[in-house]
This record gives C-alpha cells, structure tokens and sequence, in this order.
C-alpha cells in the first residue's frame, strides 16, 4: 500500500466534490488503487466566501495558499483554483519544489502551457490534467497513453456543454439563441456572464490541450482561431434541418505534425447522422482518429463536481504512482510535453465547405450578381436553397459551398456584402463531414 | 529513454500487426512514449503455416516456445496465440519468472483467470490485457485508472463485432439470420465456423474479463449466462422496431459487489433511442456507470490486426514502465486482482423485462388461455401484439412483460408451452431500458 498526502487549492464545485470524495471514501479508493491519499491541508482565496455546494469548508486543514508547498506534509498539490494568477503561481512552484501537480486548469495550460511544461520537464516532475478537457471522461489518458501507438490524425468533439445546451434547446425546442440562454441560465447550466462560454474561450483552451496532447508541444491558445455561438440562430438551424445537418460548437484538431497543427473552435454543420449530432444537452462527445486505431468515440460528462473530481481523484491516484520514481521516467507511460509545439495553421489557409445565408431583395438578377462573386472567386457552389414562404423587403438565400480556403471565402463575402442586393452581414458557418 | 525487449508469441492477424507496428514504427512510438520496444524473438505453434495476413515470418528471430520466456534477452512476454493450452503455459511460466505478460487472450482469462492472477500475485508480476476486449478501445485502462474513483454499478455494451455485424444486416437490409450470416462470412467478418461468435462465447468470455476487473476478484466464465443469436429471426426484428427496440447481443454486467455480480450475455430490446441501437455493422460500444462519474461511453473497432495491435502496443509501453519497478508497487496503479471473486448470480433470480413471441392457432379463446397463465405466474403485461395480415393454421403473437425473475417467466412458458393453442417453442428475449 502506497501513501499519498495532498494539498488541495480551490474549494469550488470542484474542489468541493475532491473534497468530499477523500473525506468519505478514502477506504474504497485505497481497496481499487493501492494508494491511500490523505488530505493535509486545503488553501482557498477568501476562506470567507459562501459557497454554492453548502459543504463547509474545514477550518483545521486550511492554510494559507503561500504556504501549501512548502508544508512537509504534501506530496502532490492538486489545483482547482482556476484562472492564471495564484494557480499559476501555485503550480509552477510545487513543479519547482519537485512535487507532482494534479490540475483541471485549462486556462492555466493553454494559456502558460509554455512556462508550466518547462519547468515540469526542468525539474522532472510530472503534471496531470485530465480534468481540464470533459470532465468525468478518461480522454487524456486515453491520448497520451491507450492510444500512445498511434498518430493522432483527427480530433473532433464538443467540449463545451452550455453552448451544447443551448444549441440543443434551439434545435429541439426551436427556441431563438436569447431564449434558450436565458433557460440554460436559469438551470445552472450558464453563468450570469456567459460570454466565456459561448465566446468559444473555453472550448478553445480544451481544444489547445488536446492539440498540445496530440502534437507532443505546447500549442498557444492566442493562436487558436475561435467562434462562438451568439451568431447561430433558431433560422439557421432550421435551415440545416432542411439540408440534412445539426449544428454544433465543436472543437476541430488535425494536420497535426510537430511543426504546424490546425486547431479552431467553431459552429460547424454536421451531418445528422453523425454521431455528434445526436448528442443534447451538457454531454461532452469526441471522436479521435488514430493512424493504427481507426475511429474512437468517447461521450460523458462534461462537467459538473462530482464527474470532474472522477478525474482529479484518477489522477491524484496517477501522480502518487510517479512519487519518488526517478524522474527520468517521468509520466510513467508518456515522453515529456515540448514546451514549444507546433504553430496553429491560420484560418486563412484552412479549406472546408460552408454555409452561406445571405439576406437579399426579392428581384430578379439578385442570384445571378451573387453567384458570379463565387464564380469569379473559383469557389464552387454545392446547393442553393431559396426558401419559400418569405415575404416582405428581403428574403434568405442560403447556398453550401464545396470546398475552399477561407482567405477565398472572406474575400467574396466582403464583395458580396458590398452588392445593392444584399441588405444584412452575411452569415457564414463552416460545414464538415469528416471524410464520410 | 527506457529500452524493453519483447518476445513476441504467435504471429496471427495480431501477431503480424504487430511485428509489423514494431518493424517499422519502433521510433515514432520512442518518441511518443520515451520507450524503445525491440523484438528478441518469436516463437509460433507452427512456422510452417500459411497466413493469411501475408507478412513473412522473420525466420532470424524465431525461437521454439518452450525457449521463448527463459531467454535473457525477453524482459516482456507478449502472448498472441490464443487458446488456452501452449498460451496458458507460457503465460504462467512469464509470470512465474518474474517477466510481465501483455496479452489479447480473453478465454484465457476467462477460463483460467484464478491460475493466472494467483500466479501474477504470488510473484508480484503485472499482466496487461487491453487488447483482451473492445480491440482498440482504451476500455480496460479506463475501467482500471481513468475511472478508478467509482464504484462501477452498471456496465454493458456491444462487444462482439461479427454477431452485431449480422444482427445490423438483419435489422437494415431485412435478411434471414442464414443469408446475414452467409454475407458475414464471405466479407470475412464470420469465421468457417462461427459458433464460437453467434453462440455468444466470445461475447461471454469479454463479459467475464471485464466483471472481474469491475468487481476486482475472478469472475467465472462458466457461470456466465450465455445465449447466442442464432434464434433471433428477422420477424423478431421486424415486431421489436414496431414496438420501439432494436436487438442487439449485449453483455450486461449489473450488481457489481464483492460477494455476488450479474453477469450475461443474450440478445436483448433496447429502445431505438439508446446509442447502441445505432452502432453497426463490426463496431463495438460500451456503456460504463459510474457512482461518481455518471455515464460514459467509449464506441471504435473492436477487432481487427491494426486496431487491436493499438491495445497491444500501449500495453506494452505500460509493461515497460513496470519492469524493473518495485513489485509491491504492482500494477501502477492497479490494485491485484483477487484470484476468487464474486460468484454470478443465478439466472433464474435475474429480474428483467422480457419479450415474448408465440405461435398459436387463430382461435377465441387463445388469448384468454394465454394471460391466464401469465397471471396465475403473477406476470404482468406490459402490452399485447396480434399483428394484421397473417394468414393461415397459426399466428404470431407477441407480449412485452414487465420487470419479473427469469425463474417466473421460464415456469410459465413451460405451461405455456404445454396449451394446446401453442404449436411452437416459445421466443423469449429479455428488454432492457437500462434505467432510462
């Protein structure tokens, strides 16, 4: 039997649910790991706050964060704190100190990837985040380890389970985008300020740790193009409906090689028999194509206490595993993480189909000015869909467009925005079938 | 970097893929992984056999099995023989010499699992066995460390590529059982003889490996409930998607405790929303329940050279990271398997829905007669279908039944069996909705 004392920074639903599980089944974790892990001292920001999980905060182990790495009495820090200020702080000094850091942090890594990963592999001490990418399901593991035999040529998954919340609600329920905010809101599945969800941010820093994952080096958020989903409305996916797909908030990473890697956040038109189209509400789903492999689909929770802390327990039970090895082995099964990894290919270059909806007077030669924008631009339209049924001023024109490179794209849509005809901002969402 | 030296045993569609992995991608893994995997030799049954995978034996390094774990230059066993008699052998004598065992051989330890983890214990001696179930898919490193924080309540899925693959012909393309079977065969998804398959023993030797590393302790194969899918007919089909279910051959393993676990395999209604009703054709899908966690679910190829290579691979570079290691440390972090574990709860006492097809005389009465039995058996019907447009001596009608002990239902299709409206051997398949 193997002992493991840690520290825990963050008292949070996360931290809360850690908390919990080491206080009531330490018995039961120790039976199916072989390793009792004990809980020396906890550090928070404001021991004063309220918090929402009700589970009150114990006074006796609380120190002060400063202090957490330094106590003789901690072997692992596992940080829950969230954000880049003290986390970060935290977590490059107990690397330093040679004390393995359990985080779900995903901010912290795609934001510092570079700083942590040098000095986790400067002093050779391992880092485990499978917490930070959905929640309660094994995918870190699974990528840096089950799959460890393949090239990584595809990865592609929702990631972000309020946008999929809404997105569902819209689709289902055909509520408009302000509405089914306003319920994933009211049911805890939003924040007050939701703008780092549905902004894309969050899914974009999983999408930077899975693409560091993948590629063996740091991949830098800042470079990770990004979309979010104020701009999808109930029109739109009914529109898709019509063509045969869903639209979802996915995360796309491939042409993954160690020197360039294409990683983007977007809403983006699926087929609906696509696995991921039929995955509602907060569920995270990814599918991961390996060279050796062949397609892989992992779906669970995404996020929420206790499937998070599912993950940091795996994890704390990991890192105890790598206590007082020899550091050259570092992750047990894993090469270290290159600080600098590859460049994010830009979104300029990247070729996909599209959807286009284009707000347009009802006259006649108005599809005839547009289509010889595309025309003119070498970009090829797969179908046209003028619907029925609208009347008024202007109507909507929806054209799928074959493959192409955005710099193509962007340059026809600022003519086409320029046209007497066309009366509002176009809309443009990526399509992709996955090559199937 | 760590270097390991494999002896690899059996050279078969795995055996090859994974020669071939080695041969040509030792230094990509390297780099992936921090591990260097040479190959000292490889023993075969036979040298003389043709293969069908067409790779040639590499004739330098083959060895007899019998020399093959006492080599100093073998820190790894990898045993890809199949079957229970030279395979078991070796796999032992590995174990025993200290060297670990990385193996795809569920019937091995399905069969002789007590042998197997008794002799692994007793030397403090991992066995790796990833490529045991679900091929490609990282199930069984999940099941040991991702979700090592739960208690795993309820565990089922598709684990057997070829009865699914006729199953999903019978449901889409409305063929017989035979005409589905023969298609499977001449694609190369069904064996010359594919009782081993359709019989459900593959399926049931999966069922066995993953209920003991869910409940830790040997779970018996000859104590799982196994039926196969050679009485599933296409008119089965045809009323379960009338009724809202797909058939499917599932493994269920329920009830997960020290003492006692549910385990079976036969096939099964589950709602057509359920996920697994649309994995098809040779891909398997596992459903895991967490206490902690929640759902996850983890879909690929569950056979195949390549894919299963993959399990094969990664295991290895976790062997690798075992050698040399503290044995009390054991698996990483893995607990030991108990040699005994929990016994399979009978069947009979197994409480589920079921489905119900007689065949029975087109007269009044039937009905009447029928219900009364099911009555007096205290079995409640959940609803009735006497289908239109069947002609002739006998008709079909089918009963979904609610939740009761199999012990029940089986007394009383025997007295059912006996009436003499009834002119053919009842169908029975259990329903499941999986708490849903």
């Amino acid at each position: 039997m193997k002992r493991v004392r840690i520290g825990l920074a963050g008292f949070g639903t996360v931290g809360g649910s850690v908390y919990r599980y080491i206080s009531t089944q330490a018995g039961f974790l120790e039976s199916r790991s072989g390793v009792r892990v004990c809980l020396s001292a906890i550090a928070v920001r404001d021991p004063g706050k309220k918090r929402s999980h009700g589970i009150p905060l114990p006074r006796s182990l609380l120190v002060k964060p400063e202090e957490l790495v330094a106590r003789p009495d901690v072997d692992i820090v596992v940080e829950l704190m969230g954000g880049c200020g003290m986390a970060r702080k935290l977590v490059l000094e107990s690397l330093k100190a040679g004390k393995p850091v359990v985080t779900a942090n995903k901010a912290l890594l795609a934001e510092h990837g570079e700083e942590v990963f040098t000095q986790s592999n400067r002093s050779g001490t391992p880092i485990f985040f499978e917490a930070s990418v959905a929640g309660g399901i094994p995918l870190i593991q699974s990528l840096k380890e089950g799959l460890v035999a393949n090239r990584l040529q595809l990865i592609y998954g929702i990631v972000n389970g309020t946008c999929n919340y809404i997105l569902s609600s819209m689709s289902k329920e055909k509520l408009s985008f302000e509405k089914a905010l306003a319920e994933a809101q009211a049911k805890g599945y939003a924040e007050a300020d939701p703008s780092f969800d549905i902004d894309g941010i969050d899914a974009a820093h999983k999408a930077a740790v899975v693409a560091t994952l993948a590629s063996g080096g740091c991949v830098k958020f800042k470079e990770v193009h990004v979309e979010g989903i104020r701009n999808v409305s109930a029109a739109d996916i009914q529109f898709a409906h019509q063509l045969g797909y869903e639209i979802k908030l996915l995360a796309i990473i491939r042409g993954i090689n160690p020197k360039s890697v294409e990683v983007r956040v977007h809403p983006t038109l699926i087929p609906s028999a696509n696995h991921l189209a039929s995955i509602h509400g907060v569920t995270n789903s990814m599918m991961v194509r390996g060279d050796v492999v062949g397609d892989i689909e992992f779906s669970g929770p995404g996020a929420g206490g206790p499937a998070t802390a599912s993950a940091v327990i795996s994890d704390i039970v990991q890192a105890a595993s790598s206590c007082g090895r020899n550091s050259s082995e570092f992750n047990g099964t894993t090469a270290r993480i290159r600080p600098v990894g590859p460049s994010v290919a830009a979104i300029e270059s990247v070729v996909s189909r599209y959807y286009l909806r284009l707000t347009v007077t009802d006259r006649p030669g108005v599809m005839a000015q547009i289509t010889s924008v595309l025309g003119r631009a070498k970009i090829g339209i797969s179908s046209v869909i003028q619907p029925e049924g609208h009347e008024g001023e202007t109507v909507p024109l929806i054209f799928m467009i074959h493959d192409a490179p955005y710099k193509s794209v962007k340059l026809a849509l600022s003519a086409i925005r320029k046209l007497n005809c066309v009366k509002a901002a176009p809309i443009m969402f990526r399509v992709e079938t996955f090559g199937k």
